[in-house]
């Protein structure tokens, strides 16, 4: 199932090119990301204070238009792949129905000493109640 | 005595405006702070793991003049006054001898629980050493 | 009357004291701004095409608690004085009750050159409709 | 040849996890491209009033370990295309020998009215310097 997410550019996400400063898409795709394993019940905050977070371990990403100051996007996030270690998803960044910005991102769960360690089997059991 | 520290305007730093976006210089001046006080012993990564951060209490700033993509600027920190329970400071970013932007900072220290405490001595002494 | 506009706290607002970066509060402030004068009509990216930007000239701001990854704030925006050639705001940054973040704010407009400009008065005339 | 540009992790940089952002390793790769082709003679301010700017069109990025307040470190630039249309870097963040993050970043020129241009003669020739 997809999720959805909407974002409006404001005057921080632009650059001197009058359009959203490449980096700032990926602030908004983690927005998005933060957004829906909050609401399919992953608590960061409760994460951290047991050493453990989230870390991004690659990034694919395909910039296919520009966004503007005022423009509403919307961020489409799947689930691609789920593994003991590490999950992978699929974003993409539209205006309406033009696509401005796709991405495939993999994330994996880090503890205190800055080490990969296996996604916690709660937040598996959540990523998997995903349809 | 004047702290000195140089930064290079970038596209990151940019808005549509053309110009530096006006958050930013906040993110320069304490790049600068972050200098001032490594150099003159204080580790705020030591001071983390004891449980204690600086953060900026109170600010007052002024816009002078705009800077540009590749502009080079100069900061110049000054230390106005220092208590047992705050630092502040006297900040100014120019380009050559235009004025840019120039604030008026006051740090002080937090616990973990997000208390004010009172500076640790050691970082007073640091301070005081300043001509 | 007072403009009330909703941010929550992500993992890019935040800093390794486990805190919203204070110089990210200037960045909530400015989508609460730009929220205000785009629904009273101030369209920004004609502005900008007629060679006219909206610039921070002053701030004064205190920080009063600490906001982390996953508050929910509202930042409520008033008009405190309008001039021929100055706008100025006061802004709240709360959770729920709790203030977080206040500043004074004025802005100017600025031309393509780099200088202040009055106020066009079509813009004067939407700020001056707020009861 | 490889290009090298340094940068320290300030405090704006990092997030609530204790490390660097991770959208922050663009920002710093591209403070390397833009230090890169400035040497190299490309005025990005010029090309702008000329109604052209580069944009990233594709990235694709691996983070191999983390970096931390303080750390300096060193972003390694190479050119491994240059086409008509568009040039690829392998860029590289180290800190002494230790690889902290790749990218392979496609750039592309758009004008004023977000098409994609050819590369102007006189940046292709610049770039074709590179040894």
């Amino acid at each position: 199932m997809t999720h959805t997410y909407n974002v409006r550019v404001y005057y921080e996400d632009t650059d001197m090119g009058g359009i959203v400063y490449h980096a700032n898409y990926l602030r908004y795709i983690e927005r998005a990301r933060s957004d829906w394993v909050r609401r399919l019940g992953n608590d960061q905050n409760a994460m951290r204070e047991a050493g453990i977070v989230w870390v991004v371990r690659k990034l694919e990403a395909e910039y296919l238009a520009t966004a503007k100051f005022e423009d509403e996007l919307t961020i489409e996030t799947e689930m691609v792949d789920l593994s003991g270690v590490r999950l992978t998803m699929s974003q993409l960044v539209r205006r309406g129905d033009t696509p401005i910005f796709k991405a495939t991102v993999t994330a994996v769960c880090m503890n205190a000493a800055g080490k990969p360690v296996r996604l916690p089997a709660e937040i598996r059991a959540l990523l998997r109640k995903t349809p």
